[in-house]
């Protein structure tokens, strides 16, 4: 039995992750901070915990954390503020899976340009390993700090992955166009969310500026070696989860969609949450799971990646919940089929 | 041609009502006021209006829009901030067409009960006239003040005047369950109307406690003289538009159905947005119109009237330039068809 | 372990079965039956089940799937269907859970008069259990054949039944307002389900004529011993699962909140998945659970209740679940947390 | 006054078509065809125009529609079917405005190829003139039969016309992604189509396979030239209408946002229903309207067009009536804002 706890417990990836503990059999949940000054009960914030976890938010202390013998913390706190505690937890000996970006790009400089602050946690930046299990699975089962990865980039990286570690496709002239849910602007009502203004309509946003396009590149030259570029569009669509990226790519030589199709089974064989499928997915087949589908097409002189997956669970907290399997000793698989 | 102006148009149905004024032959939109500080242009706060409205908001002024010949105003205005400035206008001789409920209570006290604060316009409150075409039709024609009539107000009022006005039914049994889009709450971001939170969901709000219901009331009572007392219960749907009333009531002599649709048929005879139908109907059917539809149906010993409408247009602006047509002079349909 | 199979593979209930029974650690899915000629694979059937159950369906045969050891059969075909060939596996001896409204009515002249045909299967039809563990929990354990309730009905009787068993409410002043989601009216594609008709839309069907409506009556006039009737009126509404039911009740002395809600919780002490709640409940907060939610509101001189559960999981293949784990004496919860 | 004919009247487009004919001042709709033998009235087919437009459907008669005084007529029939109908009217001096495909490809070839079938009216075909007004508006003013454009053909056309007509972009590296509401199906149901299925769902159909590739290629071909290649991907979200093409291109020099910006202002000057806007565009904004919503970005060496616009309207039956106003001497905008 691991003891373990989730900061900043209002959000959509704490809950998801307590929904996915709640059926883990060797986990307790034994705390959950959050920021509100009035400790509100978990079933306040999120009644559909009702009669599910009987626990009342605490303000964050690292040390009665350690002394209560939690061993791995989850941070849901916005990027900034994890990055602002995490230090504190690290230093006493727990280890931590971030769920914000704080630990995500290697380089402090290129967080500063896309972050707009300076990265405060050096020491622990340099110790971070990216928790994406398919690329860093190794690493990820010794690692004291895990910096969970995005949700956008998994599709990007797991879509384009098979691809650029064979060298296959032209390195710097690759687009990702993604289509993501609501839920994955998080859980603060803003105009852009409000239901009348985000329903029956598509739209685009941050074209070309989003944060999370170094986060694709990094891990993709990692697989290659060569620097990757990518041009990342993100897309609001009415549904609550599930984001889809359709990802063109300019082949170095002529492929077949079979030859590609085995290229990615072969490269995903061990990956229990991978799904290579044959059929055009749909992020409704993966809602609400930790599974990831995705499918090739040959068209003309492109390669058409289609992938999809759900934004909470596999792009947050059901990877987060696979990290801490590896981490600790347990089947991967463990509370997440 | 009409000069009018519009007050808080940052709102939908602000944003409805310059819709429907745009293919109006006789108006002219000669002002729409905000109460943002810096008079940002129509386009900005509702880019839907990009190219076809060339309007800076401006602060609200009353000697201003009397100077610039305006000769109707209708306030989007919320309750108590709408009574609050619309005396500076009728003092000035325009007409106005009042969209908040602060008109809509004729006793003061039942006004302070359900809104939480005393009426501040006592004066004008007694020459306001409630702005339901089918019921008070000849007034509005003379009226100063409109008092428009609220959304869900109007689905049970219009679905149960017939029966009531004909002494039909037992007066203290009625219920009105009502199921209404997302935008009858405003375009204010809260998380009760964040998309994650009100899409793939149903819920009931202000059980029993809904302003609306006095309002209800105080009609039906006027077209019966009896006192009318309503059981109503607003649910969210999750859908942009539309509201649909599904109405409980005991009749007081065994009718039958056709015998109810014949009476509901002369009833309306000369309503021309109230569409009485033998089918079920469905909010989508009079949806973006201001069409009302309603049917009938005898259930055992009770009468179950179906009712819905569109509750930004019919609900709100649609019935607003319905009720300007008639104190102008124009056919009632004119830019509503 | 327990081996069982279930019949009619291509629609939602068995989608779900499947999905909630992937998680029981105590069975094995032997069998899926399809009426379809070519014996797909589960994944074409349902792209979500890629990778998680490779399993071709096949057609039906009693006596080969007790040959296999099948214990327990659950039957997702739909009504006259079922009661076609579930004989044949009682009389070899296996247990049936019974997705269907075949075995529902006690009386076969009401499943003539609602269903408009005889009933095919009176011998049976005698020994039948309403599956709703919350009323015949005890009865379950031994049942050979469940007759498992419907969606609707448990929203109706799992909210009335404290207010009807302590006899607290006129028995014939019943209204139930019932809100669904599409997934309610199954996979076959039709009109009034293609998308564009239902999204962003509410109408209601079936006034007054809807088949749950005995079914209802039936179990809570078993609860009190005296005639119970219900006016029912479901609805559509725009979203993939949950039905939101409102319910009026005449109580036949003044009750306080207070009063009530303690009767509810005392009434439903023992059953873990009933959820007595303070707060207005949403049908999001018990999506793709087999909880129900319910509270009671007093309104003027009327008891509110508002209720809410998951069409497929509740109101259908969880509590299937439920009963499986009841009458093969695992803990009822299993594989439902 | 101009009589009308509609053909193929159980449709969306017809609907849409109708709703914005009854606005038309100079319009009469003198028949609508339906190829359903029991010829319904046009409430019972589509209940929201009930009281709207008394009319019975009919079957196709060519013959008769001549002897009526109908002038022009529009074929809201599928591909294949518009043209085993459409000769008889023509020959009879006629003015047709076709919605289906049959027209719009020039050469019958690329007809057979994409569409399965070889063309049957080559005779037509040669004096077919496609309807985009943007494009073609001097032509359209007299043509005899005009092929009105499909609904994502538009968004590729009118995105990429400014770019290709000045020569700015590589003519064979552009990949035009594009997401679309679920009316585009059209209201035949279908599995894909069913609410459960689509709801909450992003999916890819057709991918480098859809009919509108060679039509978006052959108007590009004609602006500039030289042979333009696209690469098209559909994809369907769960929304009525809309919709929103993301189109990345490569440009032949160095581009500021500001020069792309006036160049499609330049462009676009005349057009009233294209906006060129300088926010990122939303198919809401465009929603039941024949605006059409387009602005530019420049994202390191690529060039990022985002357009939107109603697929119903501007896509389709918007259009349409634009190009009706065109043939017959009216005001383009007239039924239009």
């Amino acid at each position: 039995m691991t003891k373990i706890a989730i900061l900043g417990g209002s959000g959509y990836t704490a809950l998801e992750l307590i929904k996915i503990l709640l059926r883990h059999p060797h986990v307790e949940i034994a705390a959950v901070t959050s920021r509100q000054s009035d400790t509100p009960h978990l079933a306040e914030l999120h009644p559909s915990l009702t009669g599910r976890l009987d626990l009342r938010c605490e303000p964050f202390d690292a040390e009665r954390l350690a002394g209560r013998g939690v061993q791995c913390v989850f941070s849901c706190l916005p990027h900034g503020a994890s990055m602002a505690v995490l230090p504190a937890l690290l230093q006493r000996g727990l280890r931590v899976i971030d769920l914000s970006a704080d630990y995500r790009l290697r380089d402090p400089n290129v967080y500063a340009q896309w972050y707009g602050e300076s990265h405060a946690d050096l020491t622990h930046l340099a110790q971070a390993v990216y928790g994406l299990p398919e690329v860093y699975g190794d690493v990820i089962a010794t690692a004291r700090l895990v910096a969970n990865p995005g949700c956008y980039p998994q599709t990007g990286i797991l879509g384009l992955a098979p691809l650029v570690a064979e060298h296959c496709i032209e390195p710097r002239r690759i687009i990702i166009d993604s289509k993501s849910g609501v839920s994955g602007a998080g859980r603060t009502p803003k105009l852009a969310t409000h239901f009348p203004e985000c329903n029956e309509s598509v739209s685009a946003y941050q074209v070309g500026k989003h944060r999370h396009t170094p986060e694709i590149e990094q891990v993709l030259t990692d697989l290659t070696g060569e620097p990757i570029q990518v041009l990342f569009t993100p897309h609001l669509v009415p549904m609550d989860r599930g984001i889809f990226s359709t990802i063109y790519a300019v082949p170095r030589r002529p492929f077949s969609e079979h030859e590609l199709l085995e290229m990615y089974r072969s490269y995903y064989v061990h990956a229990p949450f991978v799904r290579v499928v044959e059929h055009l997915p749909a992020t409704k087949d993966c809602a609400g799971t930790n599974f990831f589908d995705v499918t090739v097409r040959v068209v003309r002189d492109a390669i058409v990646v289609l992938a999809c997956e759900d934004n909470l669970v596999r792009g947050a907290s059901g990877v987060a919940v696979q990290n801490f399997n590896r981490m600790f000793g347990y089947d991967e698989r463990t509370a997440l089929i």
